[in-house]
């Protein structure tokens, strides 16, 4: 649950007003577009006059349907997914309710399980995939995917009937850096100690990124913000502690809540529902594919190889926000985050900086398991 | 063991020849590269006048120390090939022979596990890693993969000292479309019923490929076919099976030997230790490097998206060779084959061609159950 301060109001009565928001778009004839990555770039999809929603799912409830014909030993967060779109589109009953709202899924190809996964969503939902270079820093790789975003924008033109045009894109860039800059205040407030915020409710805002629209999530930031730079919160319990890896997509909020249990007090993540969506601005005096081919070619998923972006990122932060131990969390079976914990735990060491890896999935059975193994750590680090 | 037709006592011999081969190499400054993965085209590491050999490991061996750094739930043939090298180069009593061998490794950004094992192979052999598109079939992407590849001639010019000419390669792409159109001659004796050779002979031989010099190679399968040609082999006793998925590195016959143990009759083999290594030739009238960069591509991999082209070779194989029934065989954590087969039970099903998925690792724990599902396999198709 959001804690009590008057601006979380926002994020929690928001989701009603955002579903009657795209029911009307939809009676007007602007198409809605699902992703399921940050990679997907949203200011061609805004661009083109088109709205977008995020389609990860953090449920365990709609697993067992997609374990009907997806693998059982893949990740939570793809089966998640899956199965909510089979359940939207078969009626089921567990169905989750933006699936309807979507004409159009476009997916990109990141890891194994979503890029195959992606395979069989045709069977439920027009789907589309952008590539991915997965050596970036290269010319030629920037290359290839300039030239993938502007086909997916050529895709965005047929889909809406409208131009993306030059100005369009230079708009929805100018917009989007608004929303990372207003995150990066936000964020800027968790280095204070203690920070006024805690980080299950950073979360739950964060995880709303990906279904407000963009104006509607920048004011929710905003007065948040607003709020919180008035706010003198309680002496700080427990040990500051950075989360890093993967994604928690909405309704998965296990582990943070477990490390708040304990006493720990989260004050950055390094993941999809963290810095990586936000980190980095797109250049608004550039050619703006050109601008945002460079900027989104740099996130820095572990797909990517070498990412060591992502390992300088990650002690950076250790660093900027004065951590004193790092929960490495891999969704489990996904291979790329679980290996790169190696390098990530080697580039913390030199730093003497402690870290516990969390491999999980949306079931409830390891709750107590991994309680024992966090109370150790924040023992041992506090 | 291979049976006892006297030309398999060519492979079974060659392995000695091959290493006093390599080691003369190497003496006189000739490189050796090892690579993991059909991706990365021979053509280009001979015509530079470097050796190759494939690291791919089936041993079960070689994962206790693999798993001291990797993730446990990763792909057994990546743990095996990474074992492999730690242990010959810290000296383990382990040591795969043919690591010492190598002066780089030439790997792939193709499965994420794969793709993020080699990053942390610089720490025991130098590595080169090439890049690879996911969504083949766009001029964008053969582009992007035709500059990487010509990246890739630019550093084995560096690394030997030889200018990779086009000659050079013209000849090379011959050389190994006269190995392909061997083993065409090869797997076609296969279509006779029953066939002149047993499955896991073949896969012994095709392991042999990645091992031995492409001559030696070309040498062994002549003398196999010329003698097979005029064998009559006793009647058949089980079903015509065919194997999809997954390779069978050195190492690695499980899945074979159940079979047939328990009376299968193996014909075809659709994975990288079987046609997906051969089937497909380099057009010799064309660019060089353009010829190469479109073939190469046209690899159908799991790691594709999507994959149509595997979906109808399958079908198409499954008719050629009359097979009775397909064994889907998936490496343990595999996401990109396991998931790859509910399009191919798919496709088959509308053939009413019947198909076992088996995912197994190297460990022997499962053989006798997967023995019992093998056997009531092969009753049902009879």
């Amino acid at each position: 649950m959001l804690s009590t301060l008057p601006s979380l109001d926002f994020f929690k009565t928001s989701y009603e007003l955002r579903v009657a928001q795209l029911n009307e778009e939809r009676e007007k004839g602007i198409k809605i577009v699902g992703t399921f990555c940050l990679y997907v770039p949203d200011e061609i999809i805004f661009a083109a006059g088109a709205d977008r929603i995020v389609l990860c799912g953090g449920r365990a409830d709609t697993i067992p349907v997609a374990e009907q014909s997806l693998p059982r030993n893949i990740c939570p967060l793809i089966k998640s997914s899956f199965g909510a779109v089979v359940n939207a589109c078969c009626g089921g009953t567990l169905a989750c309710p933006h699936v309807p709202l979507v004409d159009v899924v476009v997916a990109e190809a990141t890891c194994d399980g979503k890029k195959k996964m992606y395979e069989i969503l045709p069977d439920y939902l027009p789907t589309y995939v952008l590539d991915l270079p997965q050596k970036p820093g290269s010319p030629e790789a920037l290359d290839y995917f300039l030239s993938e975003i502007k086909k997916f924008g050529k895709f965005m033109e047929n889909l809406t009937g409208n131009v993306v045009s030059n100005d369009a894109l230079r708009k929805e860039i100018r917009l989007a850096n608004e929303t990372k800059r207003l995150l990066h205040r936000l964020f800027g407030l968790r280095r204070r100690d203690p920070p006024p915020i805690r980080g299950s409710d950073v979360l739950r805002v964060m995880q709303k990124q990906f279904f407000l629209s963009p104006g509607q999530f920048r004011q929710g930031v905003s007065q948040l913000c607003d709020e919180l730079e008035h706010t003198t919160p309680d002496a700080r319990a427990g040990p500051r502690i950075m989360i890093s890896g993967c994604p928690m997509a909405a309704g998965n909020t296990k582990i943070v809540d477990i490390i708040e249990q304990k006493g720990g007090v989260i004050v950055v993540e390094e993941s999809c529902t963290g810095t990586r969506s936000f980190w980095d601005c797109v250049d608004e005096h550039k050619d703006p594919w050109e601008a945002l081919a460079e900027r989104y070619l740099e996130i820095p998923c572990a797909c990517m190889t070498p990412n060591d972006q992502r390992i300088a990122r990650i002690v950076d932060l250790a660093k900027q926000y004065n951590v004193q131990g790092v929960v490495y969390y891999t969704l489990q079976f996904c291979h790329a985050y679980n290996i790169e914990r190696l390098r990530v735990q080697k580039a913390l060491k030199k730093e003497k900086i402690p870290l516990l890896a969390i491999e999980s999935d949306y079931g409830d059975s390891d709750k107590e398991q991994i309680g024992i193994r966090i109370d150790a750590f924040l023992e041992m680090i506090a």
